[in-house]
């Protein structure tokens, strides 16, 4: 149809170029994104036919799958992905658990993300399908094809007098250009098997490598050597370091390779460019070399490790609580620079709620009840107001809140608070200690939850947090990621809770994004 | 430019039919208008050039104009044209005041609106050109060409001994049909003007009546009655009748005759369709006649009387004004059927403000010291609890609010409350007598308003009340204009007070207005 070019002038700022026919003017589409935010693209159907798909929000709704229990899945964790993260520099040598860059760049360990990193693993754990896993070299069953290279280097297998179990035990000279104990992976199976398990045991400065091929247009070889060092993560041409820390005894290693190279080649310019789009099927790993002295058992690839992954994050939560039964945030947070800002050593309550919710799940796993001691422990913050450094604020009216971000004046994070009371649910429902206080702390959270909910919703959208009540700020909107957050854990919550406050509000957060609006008077 | 067709789906929920060239998709205006409540039309320019204009919203804000003071104009109130409304079945004969039919047909009077009435009257007062008056008949200077109709009629000029004035005194019969004396309005003046005022002193069942000329395609000719009666409006074929109620002594009346035609013929289906569109130019007054016994002075027509409007909404106020200082609301409000109702009788913190408002110009405008007492003990019912039949309420944390329509829970309508505030700012300001607390009460008002403002604020429009937080519906949107009324109030506030949050809030709140949201995280 033949249309005629008519300006459209906007609210008398801006001048768009339009069409018209008789009846109708047409809108440049690249206008109403930018002006409305709102998202479409032409679509090709599966009979040819284009259309163009307008849709108003760009993020999704994930409704609870089965019954929530403290044992169950966390929400939609499985789909988490935390250590692909750009925020997350790597996933430290030493304890296995991500390290984030988010606030500051030289990289620190970030409580909720090794939290999000464990629950999402225990939920991959529960809802995929067994992954692929072929034992490399345990001493009995199976023997790999080890090489011995160089005149000091050898191996032997033995029964180890503390694990009770036949071992590999090797020497070779600490500089692998010097030789090595070698066991090649080429043909251990067809799969490509990206992560690496081992029992480890070191005497001195034993490390152990994996050589890697990355296939794109050009074929790059890396090697990724795990070492004895303090230092996180090294690069020097194609070699790469990641460092153990101090380790004595057996220790099980789990590393993904897939995430240990990319995060390797993102953190450095002259490789960054060559891999490009490090993906699963390009990667296949050649050798595992063993160097100084020592001894490893259990070695095997697999397609995934979750409970492993799972363990570390537990296990890091336990060895660094502390006295609170906090575990503090070791760097500033500015939430809004000179007016709400946290100075490094600030606790989170949603740290608190997501440790809770790791522990208690690894407590059921486990049987180990180290875990469901942390838990219980995690509770003492929620009783200490934010003013003298725990994560307790009050609504005026006396309604208590459990602060993502415990600033003062407070920042009344929606999001962060229903995972501190997610965290509270689980043990409360898990323990059958009553003497931990989280029944009463989640009993309260959950009134204040109801009394606040509605400070939150705009009509067409929620808020992130009520700094604008607090600071007189702008109303800070939560971008639809957040929102369809907010609206998977109110799902969550009404599943648990009958208040029809909770129900209502998901709806009506749901159907905002589809762009219906509340009503005005 | 050569377009094809391509179908838009929304949100994977209708269809729309757009346009596409190579790099850009066309979107009707005819549906963004609809799904984004934007507004559009296309608009001749002076050069003859066509443009589409397209504005956010369709109302507008009033910048304040000088210096509020209490004797000032009221916002933008000289705009407003409230006896026009449709909601407003007409002005009483009796007391000359609008009568509402908005939450009940057959119609009351509601004090906002009488009060808005006069204060609208008080703002023309002072910014329009002085009206065309011209005096029709004072006993003295000018006198009319009575005719005098029928055998038993009369007429004759006396000095009335009680207003020590010229008076037309006349007799004639009660039915205008056996006679009356009549004064040809035709050739008064060159000029239509169509109010009519005279002071009227009746013996048994005297009364007044215009015979009004309407020119449009057809002419029709009516007659406006004005009769002792307590019976508001009745109109039949084309008698109009108002009823002036029981008066004793003598009392001014004004009448915009083409108000009262324009009443009459909407509530008439007969007449509703002829008279369609009543507007000034298309009536002429044709003669004022007078049936019945009594005397009549100070006969003028006028292009307005504002001031007798002015006053008679102050004088409704002190006649009607209760033991409790208030103006009760005789029928019942359903602001959210079965949640949230209000009996007969109920008073409103808007009312109460609207009219100290209105009283303290009119005590400045007369002196006469009734008006300032009035205003005066209009501020009792702001220290009784709306539980208790006052119109104070609580917002959680002991934060007072005055309400607009006290409801059990509590609404925390905005605009009504910041009305409730500037009457008691009129009042604190106006008067040096301290015995009344509207200073207090001003205050206390002032700081509720600084704490809650944020939570009407959506950021990208405001909230018309809180009825979302105390009885967890959907949040109530302000309608653009009543949007621009927060901002009108803002502004005005913020000239009165130097906290920033009245300025950035009506800052914030304008550039909604251009469709500019507050930034998501
Ligand atoms: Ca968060
Ligand atoms: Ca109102």
């Amino acid at each position: 149809p033949r249309l005629t070019e008519i300006p459209c002038v906007i609210n008398h700022e801006t001048e768009v170029s339009c069409r018209r026919d008789q009846t109708e003017v047409y809108v440049p589409f690249s206008f109403i994104h930018s002006y409305f935010e709102v998202y479409g693209q032409v679509e090709q159907k599966e009979d040819g036919r284009e259309v163009f798909e307008w849709s108003h929000s760009y993020s999704r709704v994930y409704e609870p799958s089965g019954v929530y229990s403290p044992t169950s899945t966390f929400l939609n964790f499985e789909l988490y992905n935390v250590e692909a993260r750009e925020r997350v520099k790597c996933i430290s040598g030493a304890e296995g658990v991500p390290i984030s860059t988010q606030w500051q760049s030289s990289g620190y360990t970030y409580p909720i993300q090794i939290a999000q990193f464990g629950l999402s693993h225990y939920c991959k754990h529960l809802t995929e399908e067994a992954p692929q896993r072929v034992v490399v070299e345990d001493g009995d069953q199976h023997m790999g094809a080890w090489q011995v290279v160089g005149a000091a280097s050898r191996v032997t297998r033995t029964l180890d007098l503390t694990t009770h179990t036949n071992v590999l035990r090797f020497k070779a000279p600490e500089s692998p250009s010097k030789g090595a104990v070698v066991l090649s992976l080429a043909d251990v199976t067809s799969q490509s098997l990206l992560v690496l398990s081992l029992h480890f045991l070191a005497q001195g400065n034993a490390s152990f490598s994996v050589t890697v091929e990355f296939r794109d247009k050009k074929t790059e070889v890396v090697t990724v050597h795990y070492v004895r060092s303090d230092r996180l993560l090294q690069v020097k041409d194609r070699q790469i370091y990641y460092g153990l820390g101090e380790r004595s005894g057996w220790s099980r290693i789990t590393r993904n390779l897939l995430i240990d190279v990319h995060k390797a080649a993102s953190s450095t310019p002259a490789l960054r460019k060559k891999f490009k789009k490090v993906s699963r099927s390009k990667l296949r790993l050649l050798s595992l070399s063993l160097n100084g002295s020592g001894s490893i058992a259990n070695v095997t690839l697999a397609s995934a490790e979750h409970l492993h992954h799972f363990y570390d994050a537990a296990d890091w939560l336990l060895r660094h609580q502390d006295q609170q039964g906090g575990w503090s945030i070791p760097v500033p947070r500015k939430v809004i620079s000179g007016v709400l800002e946290l100075g490094a050593g600030w606790y989170s309550a949603m740290a608190q709620g997501q440790a809770m919710s790791l522990l208690v799940r690894a407590a059921h796993h486990s049987g180990d009840p180290r875990y469901l001691r942390a838990a219980a422990r995690a509770t003492s913050l929620f009783t200490i107001n934010a003013t003298q450094g725990g994560v307790r604020a009050y609504f005026p009216g006396n309604t208590v809140w459990y602060e993502e971000y415990p600033t003062n004046p407070s920042l009344f994070v929606l999001n962060g608070f229903i995972y501190s009371l997610l965290g509270l649910y689980d043990l409360k429902e898990f323990s059958n200690d009553e003497s931990d206080n989280s029944r009463e702390l989640f009993d309260i959270g959950m009134r204040s939850l109801k009394t606040l909910l509605p400070l939150y919703d705009t009509g067409w959208g929620s808020l992130y947090d009520l700094r604008h009540f607090t600071t007189h700020v702008a109303p800070n909107r939560a971008r639809w990621d957040y929102h369809t957050t907010h609206i998977t854990q109110l799902l969550l919550l009404a599943s648990l809770d009958p208040d029809p406050i909770l129900s209502t509000t998901a709806l009506r957060w749901k159907d905002y994004m589809n762009g219906h609006k509340a009503k005005h008077n």
